[in-house]
């Protein structure tokens, strides 16, 4: 049965950050540090720089990145974490991902902007564009899907609109050991999580944290 | 050398929580899910109850309880903790500690009302008041604990002031896996802690993620 999975970045008091974001660095200036010790990862760099010799680091970090990649089927994702924002005029903009995006699979951008055609590209990864609900692109994503699993790619506002509906089935968070004090709260409007997910965690050789929400079968309360 | 130590109960959102706080329950009503994983150590029940019959959890959550108590010279606690707002117009209240407060130690409470003599009390815990500064009350509680550790109590206003003032040199966390959404915020004003103390995290049995700050001997930046 396909699942709906998240995995985000935050820090040790919440905060998943775009903080300062520009065209040339669309995931603001708190990105790097968010994602230091997933972009050391062996699993990072195969994937993102086709990077095949066995570098980077393995670990619990390596882990949930190679964990976070198996078994999906369609992915979904906000128009800033496309790159729509940075060029919106630019109909022929194909976002920030490269020619061959790491995904494989169909990605559907929500967005308020004018419709756009589908836009294929190498490596098996289509862009859909969709301005509806969160439920309506999900049940498309999910048929897409064939059975593997969606994942919610993010930004942080799209990633909360997905759980604030009750819609992600498995939250995987990987808090960086840094106190940032500034961005988007992900936490926000989550109170009482834990009674319909339970809670697991791990740490890292590097320090980050990773706590995984998995929706419960029963839940304690309705 | 004496160290300033403090550990604190929080919510994986970075709350502390005296919500809905009364004289029946001055800790408010989230404080028995904060603390339900060190209630139910060994050293927890052993300090409180008295009970030296062994029952209790061990594992990483009394590891963290027994050590928070070593090397403990003095402590310094806010009036809330101390119990002050909760009859503060009965001169003969000694607080909701009991008869034989787990201290053993000078406890130094920080008020700002009408100036009272020291209780001491059986088991070696003497509370003195004090409306002075942070750093005054420091100060006097070093000299007291002679060469031994100074504690900050809390509750979590207070233990931010000492927070905030730079002046502590271990911050343990007792992060509770709920999301609590609710309550007095932890991180705020502390960005940026990673940069002045290095931070280590572990998982124990319960659940519970235990954060450990370690002042840096070579702070990165001044």
């Amino acid at each position: 049965m396909t699942r709906v999975r998240m995995s985000l970045f935050i820090s040790l008091d919440g905060y998943a950050s775009t903080t300062g974001s520009s065209p040339e660095n669309p995931m603001g200036v708190d990105w790097e540090r968010l994602t230091e010790a997933y972009s050391k990862t062996r699993t990072f760099r195969r994937l993102v720089f086709g990077d095949t010799s066995g570098a980077g680091t393995g670990g619990l970090d390596d882990y949930y990145a190679a964990e976070n990649v198996k078994g999906i089927g369609s992915e979904i994702m906000g128009a800033a974490m496309f790159g729509l924002h940075s060029f919106p005029e630019d109909p022929d903009w194909k976002g920030w991902w490269g020619d061959e995006p790491p995904f494989g699979t169909p990605v559907y951008v929500l967005t308020h902007s004018v419709p756009r055609s589908p836009i294929p590209m190498a490596g098996g990864t289509t862009f859909h564009f969709r301005n509806v609900t969160v439920q309506d692109v999900l049940a498309e994503a999910t048929e897409a899907a064939h059975g593997l699993d969606v994942r919610i790619g993010g930004g942080i506002r799209t990633a909360r609109e997905f759980l604030r509906a009750g819609l992600v089935d498995q939250l995987h968070l990987m808090v960086a050991p840094i106190v940032l004090g500034r961005g988007t709260q992900l936490y926000d409007g989550l109170q009482g999580l834990e009674l319909t997910h339970s809670v697991a965690s791990q740490v890292a050789e590097s320090g980050t944290i990773h706590v995984t929400f998995t929706r419960r079968d029963q839940p304690l309360f309705n």
